[in-house]
């Protein structure tokens, strides 16, 4: 019974890995569909969504089940928890995930991105795609150590974040007010994406070690 | 042993609501702030956000020590796991408030706001405080009723927040990039601070009845 329960156990993690996987995936197609203005890719992501939102909610009842049937305490209690928050986080992912694909859709057949900041959200793309899947590999390894230097590639895409923003309030932007605001949202959503799966590895380190590392300021 | 437990059952409702309240008032007084270029007032807003954070970890630890010592079933168990969640949304909700408060800042002495969206916000700003204030009575009453009519206050914020982007969008806007932008990402922020909100009620309807009702479209 214990054994089957740590399988259990072990299965949810593997779960929120896949799910994690799946929300990197969402938003580098979504990244790519921005890029190129690509509008069956946009549909695709946002089509897919609805995979993830599921898995959300069956991790969840999974981690119900376990908490009511084995009446866990200390470190699998806190880990059931964890999981708990995990599975909202990966959901928010690829919510976000989705909004950068619906306005790649709004201003199909043009592209949503004035030319001076495909740079900037290739750069972040890259950044909160890689930012996901480290999280998926330290949901698997729960390596607290990894999960730790997660904060440095987050600073990486908060640095052309705050770029981003200085090309946005230059009196030089040409690009007028409508793309003005699809930047600004979208390097919004790609920060958020990036703050979810750093939550994801601090969440690891807390199972790991029973302390949670202070938390970002208020992104 | 069993009706202490129960008083720190409906304590943890009770503190939660509470939080709930000091979500309420952060958003009014960063609304405030916002539309009279309020600077003491914004940092206020700024400076009392440590209280919602320090209440919500504290939440999430008796949420924790219940679920440790009493091993709930059933309808306590759901409570236990309704009441981590929205501890969670409380504390992004006060987060949000933050965030209004910090473009004051960033702005002052000059107001953000062009005088053609003041009413919009001043709305928006209405409707997600007193949404708040429903989540707030909400968890005390556990009226899943009062709950499931958050949705009709929340489709006003959301028509307010569309009625904005009508606004933005529009070839004779006149208040330049810098205040679009402003506009734009201050406009998402009620946004979601509604959407926590309204997630609040949803969590309240699942405990009293074991079922969730349908989730938003992926706000």
């Amino acid at each position: 019974m214990r054994t089957a329960y740590h399988e259990q156990l072990s299965g949810l993690g593997v779960r929120l890995a896949e799910m994690c996987g799946l929300a990197a995936n969402a938003l580098d197609d979504a990244t790519r569909a921005l890029l190129e203005a690509d509008l069956s890719l946009a549909e695709q992501v946002i089509a897919s969504h609805e995979q993830i939102a599921v898995m959300s909610r069956q991790a969840e009842e999974t981690a119900l089940r376990l908490l009511a049937l084995q009446q866990p305490v200390a470190g699998d209690l806190r880990r059931l928890v964890c999981a708990i928050h995990i599975g909202a986080d990966i959901e928010r992912m690829g919510a976000l995930a989705v909004h950068v694909a619906r306005i790649s859709r709004l201003r199909h057949p043009d592209c949503a991105l004035p030319d001076d900041v495909r740079a900037s959200f290739t750069e972040m793309g890259a950044g909160a795609v890689q930012l996901a899947r480290t999280a998926r590999e330290v949901l698997l390894s729960s390596d607290p150590e990894k999960a730790s230097r997660m904060h440095k590639l987050d600073d990486a895409v908060d640095a052309e974040h705050r770029h981003l923003f200085t090309l946005l309030m230059d009196h030089n932007w040409q690009d007028g007010v409508c793309s003005a605001v699809d930047v600004a949202l979208l390097g919004r959503y790609y920060e958020r994406f990036a703050d979810h799966a750093v939550e994801i590895g601090r969440r690891v380190v807390f199972e790991a070690t029973g302390g949670m590392p202070s938390t970002k300021q208020l992104a």
